[in-house]
């Protein structure tokens, strides 16, 4: 449920200030050593941003998705890539939170929500990306237990997270074979690949997941066998709202730092904020931001009202809000010059961080299909 | 004030079923006799859309922006010209509501309000565009009187409007000099140019207004001499809005109707809708237009809600919604293949009627001029 | 063989005289009454414009595709639909002269080359259009005559050519059962549908062709029976280097009226010139006709050449030249404010006469299809 | 003067061969390291990439500019940045060649054509870039020297080169008080600022250049004192064409690999090669390249036949070509999926290589100036 405009208010304000203080002056660093920042995370959870959307009886926030993507939105302001672990992390605490065994949700729930445990979501492998359901992890039955084998590829958070949620292949080929997992860290069989090397995001870290026989209890399995795909699929709506969250935080970030340099940068005797082409650049940005803003505040809206056309307006939302932020913050970063290239500047790495968004939590060509679908279908009704 | 979702609904319905049987049947034969079809609009105004937020004690429909604006691009299904016109004559009716003297609203509002008597708003003049405090329309007080003598230029509706919104100076030069007339339709030394030929916008003649010595009463003056311009600019706000909509609700026909299209054309041996890139196309087009709804909603709630910020996001909904949806009815065109271009299909002329909306009412390079300045002014800050 | 400099040169001056004096002064009348000039087309011919790439013993004035392309470039700044319709001629001059019988070559090339005798080019029916290859008119052999039946759809000319060449089926399903005939525009069982209304290319008509065992002498068979899709495919390459000559024509002259409307008009003070945003797109549209200019010529030269890749070219170039071309015209409409709406300004005829080039000869999807798959071939090998 | 077809084939192997076996292979170790290559542009050398449009009698290839556009775009195949390293040190050869005086020719020419001694050209300053003529630097004459003040900023290749040619001023304010110097690197006075971090362009040291007092013989000037700014001019349009050779380079390499990358990827039971709307991306992306390619010859062969319009088409090739090729290179790594934002894969690499093109040699904005003066001119005329 929405929270009213005040609390709302009195939220912004504390991630504002935390982003602020806490994650931009440090995001420089943290881009150039690939630190993945778990203390500030561990703050981050102290200030309800590990369970947005978990229930409070479980240490959660129990916030709507509309009053968490304006907050994600704000983290991001003060690192992109740290609010986008943030949002991976909620999406597989809200799917443990809806479809995980009580003994599961309150074992598990509280250090997710405090971010003091983190949480990878492990859908990906190297052969099945855009084509999901295509995953040949397997688990098998054995006993009490499941036995979990495979591969997964591009995991965010991986080799520190504390619980892996794994969809794997229980059953025959296609979705409706695949269940989810929730795997403990300390598992034994569970292994990592090198930290991959990467244009941006870098203060996560990006690993494959190795399964070897990796043996979790049946009580770990979310919903029943065959629910796997869809659970994952309905993470994903949350997280393509959060990930758009986090465009959209990134590129306001980039589009402030651009008019106030136009104002401060002087040339042929006045500031650049005089010359007027590059005046209609930047409000061509704030309109793109400000729509980017509303269509996303529209899909999160609908997402919490379980409309039936809420999948539909997540995946535009993941395409318009990505592509549209991209577009700004490396208009931004145009906007700054050289000096727009340096890394000092802090632009040039926003538009690095916010390039993967148009790939990953489903490609914006995926988004593309979902959308022509739902129009299709209905213009043939 | 917002009504509620069910009068709402039933009034979109209503507004939808007129434009069904009322509009789009005739609209192709007045685009091509060139027809202003004045019954329909008074069949228009007993629904209630001359007077869209003209208060009820005149017979007006006291709506807010955000849901006239709904209304308004329903119409426009029908047919976007006269939807358009409805738009400008709303215009006019709200700043006589507004602005005007007791008299003259009680003179004018329920004719107005119910379409019998049809509005014109003059303010651009053949030298002054764009550059609008430039005019050089002049009104002179003699006596109870103001004698008005000028051309103004582009005028929709012009020879056929009972009542024309006229700007005219009143003292010295600029924007503050400027005061604003209602000057009846039979006034003597008011006459027409010829009806333009223009590529679209052909069911709503497009004249000069040349008035010779018109006399108007004094208390045909809108609020005091020298708040004329400002007047212009707050009618130009929902203007705006209600031109927006009229883009948005000719794109969605066509997008529709191209979703139509793609399912009834076979190629290649499967219909159309099978073929990926115009999936894609189709996706993209269905995304501008749900973005251009969600930002023309929070323009027009903005501008209920007296927001310090309407006037920019009003001019933001503009410039984007009346780009987005002309390149949205554009690739419907397209995606029609040949038969677009064919006037009988429809699109085409959608394509030409939206065409002149990022033109009018401030040109969208205007809207860019005012969304920098906001951002630019913050900045400051 | 390309002409010289200095030869090139004066034939561009005399086009672009002719189409200074007797094209444009009167295409907006043309536009407005459908009417088509087969006086000033008879003139053309006397510039050699009937016959540009037919040898010069049949009166042709057997230039090369890049000199031809130049020239038909300069007849569009006259008048865009005008030199379309040359274009569309051109294309089934060549094929007479390529694949036609000497006989047929003797008594139809000198007419054709003088366009004392008009030619229309006759491929797409009512349900084959981008799919040309599923065409279904009949041709059937029958002693010394080939009977042909079937419907063409969209075809230029159509009632006034004197000449038709129709792509018809002499043999199975698909590409290779096709044949081309020269029918005769006097033939019986030839009729004509109705003038198309269109949003443009009125100076041409487009009307359905439909044969009603129509029997041409066998000698009017182009090439051998089966060739034909090949001789249509072929002719295409040239219609469409041509077709995008005529964007490139007409979108030169929107452009260079937009640069003096620019400094002509005056706002807040000083001319648009002045104002930099609008000298930014100025810049852009003339770089993409200068872009478009270049690759033209580059797809023109490698048809000269023969070259291998010149099919795939010739797609790109019409793709990109139409578009391109399309968005600058469109964009010289903008710049021309409320003016560029109106019709006797020419900008806005100019913008509905290009919109056809992006959908015929082959729709701009079609290229990007022929486009695709030799990159990807490249990409296999 | 152009070479003939078979030489320039030849040279164009050679220079791949090379761009393949001994840049490629070591390209992502460079960018990580950030390690300035010296030894393989020795080897670019003796390929006579040094001098590339040096004459013969100095060691240069005495090439046009049009061939040696196409040798640099081979070049860059390989490593972009190491390419736009060798286009600013032929840049400064250039103007040595051009420009300085006879023995410093002979001095210098040898070891800059040979590539053992490198050159760094150096206009902008901090406080002016876009704005180049507002430089402060300073040149005063001391008997027979000159005694050089001032701080130069975005240098490519400062501290690692051999020679420095500064622009400084000599004389009052603007462009005509500016003059050109060659600066030895091991000259007192001359130091460095640190390595700039940068979005890419890491195999190239960028850094600041400290003049204090720094001494160099009077006949070090190049041409006359006031000639600088106009030198620097001439050397920049055939920068211009160099930098964006490197984008169609690199572009080029990227979408062949995107392509490979199509076929090779299986998804939903097909490759990714089958899926239409990637098609058409490709197909999009391929004609970007085609038009920027047969643009840049454009704009080379004007340089080279000293056309009155030669800026105007450098300044019109240098946007199109990096806007087209960077987002030609982006859209590369959007069809590579998740694997395109790794850095093994090479092409976020070029993306943000080619990033900074759209921004040196003059921003873009400044191209467009450039071009839209042209425009404006040649309407006014």
């Amino acid at each position: 449920m929405d929270l009213d405009a005040e609390d709302l208010a009195a939220m912004v304000v504390a991630v504002r200030r935390f982003a602020a203080s806490e994650l931009e002056p440090f995001a420089q660093e943290r881009d150039e050593s690939k630190r993945f920042p778990v203390e500030a995370l561990a703050r981050a959870g102290e200030l309800g941003l590990g369970g947005l959307y978990v229930g409070e009886q479980h240490g959660g926030a129990g916030l709507s998705r509309r009053d968490a993507a304006r907050l994600v939105a704000e983290l991001a302001r003060g690192d992109v890539t740290v609010a986008a672990y943030v949002s991976i992390h909620n999406m597989v605490a809200w799917m443990v939170d809806t479809f995980a065994s009580d003994e599961v949700r309150a074992a598990w729930l509280p250090g997710l929500a405090s971010m003091r445990c983190l949480a990878s979501y492990c859908l990906t492998e190297p052969d099945a990306g855009s084509d999901a359901a295509a995953l040949r992890t397997v688990a098998r039955r054995d006993g009490d237990a499941y036995v979990l084998s495979g591969v997964k590829q591009f995991i965010s958070g991986a080799g520190t997270s504390h619980a892996y949620l794994v969809m794997a292949r229980t059953g025959s080929e296609g979705a409706r074979g695949i269940s989810a997992f929730l795997v403990p860290g300390d598992s034994g069989g569970l292994s990592f690949g090198p930290n991959e090397r990467k244009m941006g995001w870098n203060a996560q870290p990006t690993r494959q997941v190795v399964l070897d026989d990796v043996r979790v209890p049946a009580s770990h399995l979310l919903g029943e066998e065959g629910d796997g795909f869809a659970i994952a699929m309905r993470g994903l709506d949350g997280g393509r709202i959060n990930i758009a969250a986090c465009s959209l935080g990134g590129a306001s970030w980039a589009v402030e730092r651009a008019a106030a340099h136009l104002h401060s940068r002087i040339a042929f005797g006045k500031p650049l904020s005089a010359q007027q082409a590059l005046q209609f650049r930047l409000a061509d940005m704030e309109t793109a931001l400000e729509a980017s803003r509303c269509l996303l505040d529209r899909a999160a809206s609908a997402l919490d009202a379980g409309a039936a056309d809420a999948t539909k307006l997540c995946a535009m939302a993941k395409q318009f809000v990505t592509d549209q932020c991209f577009d700004a913050a490396n208009a931004a970063l145009q906007l700054h010059g050289g000096y727009g290239y340096l890394s000092e500047y802090g632009v040039e790495r926003v538009v690095r961080d916010l390039r993967v968004h148009q790939i990953l939590e489903g490609t914006n060509e995926i988004m593309r299909l979902i959308v022509s679908r739902a129009v299709l279908q209905r213009a043939a009704a």
